[in-house]
């Protein structure tokens, strides 16, 4: 499938000695005109030395920024002063060949915690990083690439803008990437993404876009119910399309969850060990929150997740994890549905065909209804199994 | 070891083929003179018809009970009102042969949710059940046996009470009895626990006991972190002792405690698929209830619980969790210890010996310890690592 490469960015990527692997560890984007930014980052009070000093670039660049560097391998987090010392010191190395105020270089990095950040490897690496640069999507790719740790596929997803009225190409677009397959949880930004588009916008008016398609997509997932320490996404404008913002308000917003939703699929769909992916509807709830309060609990269910890796039609542990959910709910208004059958009427059995709710389960990914009887507010929310895998990987790597 | 069993009870058990496996599966325990009774359910909004039926029991009869009887295999949850009707009617079968009103017979059911209950087979089998009462060893071990599900062996634990002033021998006792292995998580009752004494005390008096004796140790555990919808823990004196309760009132509410603390910690060595128990120490927090959501969200970590499978010392799992739990917590003051060792000082690396740590990790269990630097209160919580073993047993078995 074709990738839209907005105007104004280039991207590159290099293999820094990071990654014990000796793989692609370095991600480099830049928007050689500069770029408007909006950025959300994690709410997990333990928080990585280059969120810290990505949000305070930001502020003190009123959201302008000139180039964003991510490594991945290591997550600078837990590493103290000195940590911060080296995600500094990395983006004035890069600003000072850029000739740009180190406020407008944004770092970003993935991987373990508490292990001392190797700043030099990635000062040593700028060269070739810088040498390589494009604007193809032979380099977007690469990006994908080295951002990835126990990711198995690169994500990227991309849409063209169309014209308010006429519903014309409106010259303009938006690319997204992202990485993420473990200590995937919903609380704001969960994981790394960056989103380009061409668009002219003031890093304001990304600011008020970006929350509205992250609540959508990025925090309706959850792999292992895990909120990282260094979750990014983050929001750049380059305007190189001429394409104001009033030109295509809705069709960038409209565009922006489409692309984050893709990405956010893409991230639950390459979950450590997942086989399964449920869609989860959650519905008749009095308000968005309680929806998504009774989706994630569901969602971090072992037991749920547990009967869905084994094709288990056990409806009973969704029922059970909804209870425990904090909302208060008439159990005798439950409603559930294994894709089209209904397994559950007003909180009891339902005579259903356990033989095709079994086949429907076996299924990479499939619908999973939880009708509550209390409103009309609703949620979907992208859910995984929990295979023997995701066990092994993460008893046996320490990422 | 010796179990002291207290007056005034006698158990039995019998197979009644609720169980596919045709093992037993139902218990029972009587106190032919009545007991006085307290209990505490789970708080699952979906409640099982027995917790329903067994509520309403102790309400009408003011906390005087006569019988209990337990079925495994069937957890009589999601059965609507024919499951309450199933419920009722077992109580009434066996009030009529006791010639006690049915409100003095308490029900309990464990097993899977959503499967019409087959009370039939439950009466069917009381004549074997009151033919083969006993007040020996042997019946407490037959009746341990018949209520468990996915666990390995039965949990019983008694402690013979001493008298306030002189510590001599009072002539009375506490037995526990549980089961519990999956679907277990911290909240109130968590699990089924039948807990027995021959003291003489009024159900309200027992009633502000077992709460006490609950929350340090029932609502201290957990190995998958899914809040059953049959949890009951039941407390029940016979008062055939002669020992009024002033006599043993901290001794009383001593042996509570550690009876119920060590079913607590059978329950959670034998929780499914555990190869490691880590008891958490967290400490240094503002109140209990903040040190109690600390430890929950640790022991609740995906990752934190697959890291203690592969005895892997990767203490960044165990900030990052500590970080999204919801406390306002400042990570600079965070120290983190794997067994005697610090691992990270002031919510940094501090250099270790990772070799040292991973063997203390693979003791069958061993100390974690957390400390957040910002007041005095403290808790300790037990957990488990999640193996392989326990997506395999919840994968591929309908509980």
């Amino acid at each position: 499938m074709r990738i839209h490469i907005p105007a104004g960015f280039l991207f590159s990527a290099a293999a820094a000695g990071i990654k014990a692997s000796g793989g692609c560890d370095l991600g480099y984007a830049e928007a050689p005109a500069g770029a408007a930014a909006a950025a959300v980052f994690t709410r997990n009070r333990v928080v990585a030395a280059p969120v810290e000093v990505g949000r305070d670039h930001l502020h003190r660049s009123g959201g302008r920024v000139r180039a964003l560097i991510v490594n991945s391998g290591n997550a600078n987090c837990a590493t103290g002063a000195a940590g911060r010392r080296a995600a500094e010191g990395a983006c004035r190395e890069l600003a000072k060949r850029l000739k740009v105020p180190a406020r407008e270089v944004l770092p970003s990095s993935t991987g373990i915690i508490g292990v001392p950040f190797p700043a030099e490897k990635l000062v040593a690496a700028l060269p070739r990083l810088l040498a390589d640069k494009g604007d193809d999507e032979a380099a977007v790719r690469r990006f994908a690439g080295a951002i990835m740790t126990t990711d198995t596929r690169p994500k990227i997803a991309s849409l063209a803008l169309a014209e308010v009225s006429a519903g014309r190409p409106a010259g303009a677009c938006v690319l997204g990437i992202a990485k993420g397959s473990g200590m995937i949880a919903p609380h704001l930004a969960t994981m790394l993404a960056y989103v380009f588009t061409d668009v002219a916008a003031t890093p304001r008016e990304l600011q008020r876009l970006l929350p509205a398609a992250c609540a959508a997509t990025f925090n309706c997932i959850s792999v292992d119910h895990d909120t990282s320490t260094n979750d990014t996404v983050l929001l750049l404008a380059s305007g190189r399309s001429g394409v104001p913002l009033r030109a295509v308000r809705k069709s960038l917003a409209a565009a922006l969850t489409f692309v984050c939703g893709s990405l956010a699929e893409q991230i639950v769909s390459d979950g450590e060990g997942v086989k399964h992916v449920a869609r989860l509807h959650i519905e008749g709830a009095r308000s968005r929150r309680e929806a998504l309060c009774v989706a994630r609990s569901i969602a971090g269910s072992l037991l749920v997740k547990t009967a869905l890796a084994g094709a288990d039609p056990n409806w009973g542990r969704i029922l059970a994890a909804a209870g425990y959910s904090g909302v208060n709910l008439d159990p005798r208004r439950i409603n559930i549905f294994i894709g089209p059958q209904q397994v559950c009427r007003q909180g009891e059995a339902r005579p259903f065909d356990p033989a095709a709710a079994h086949a429907c389960l076996l299924q990479p990914s499939y619908d999973l209804r939880v009708q509550l009887g209390r409103g009309q507010a609703a949620v979907e929310f992208l859910t995984t199994d929990l295979t023997e895998q995701y066990v092994r990987i993460n008893a046996e790597y320490s990422t």
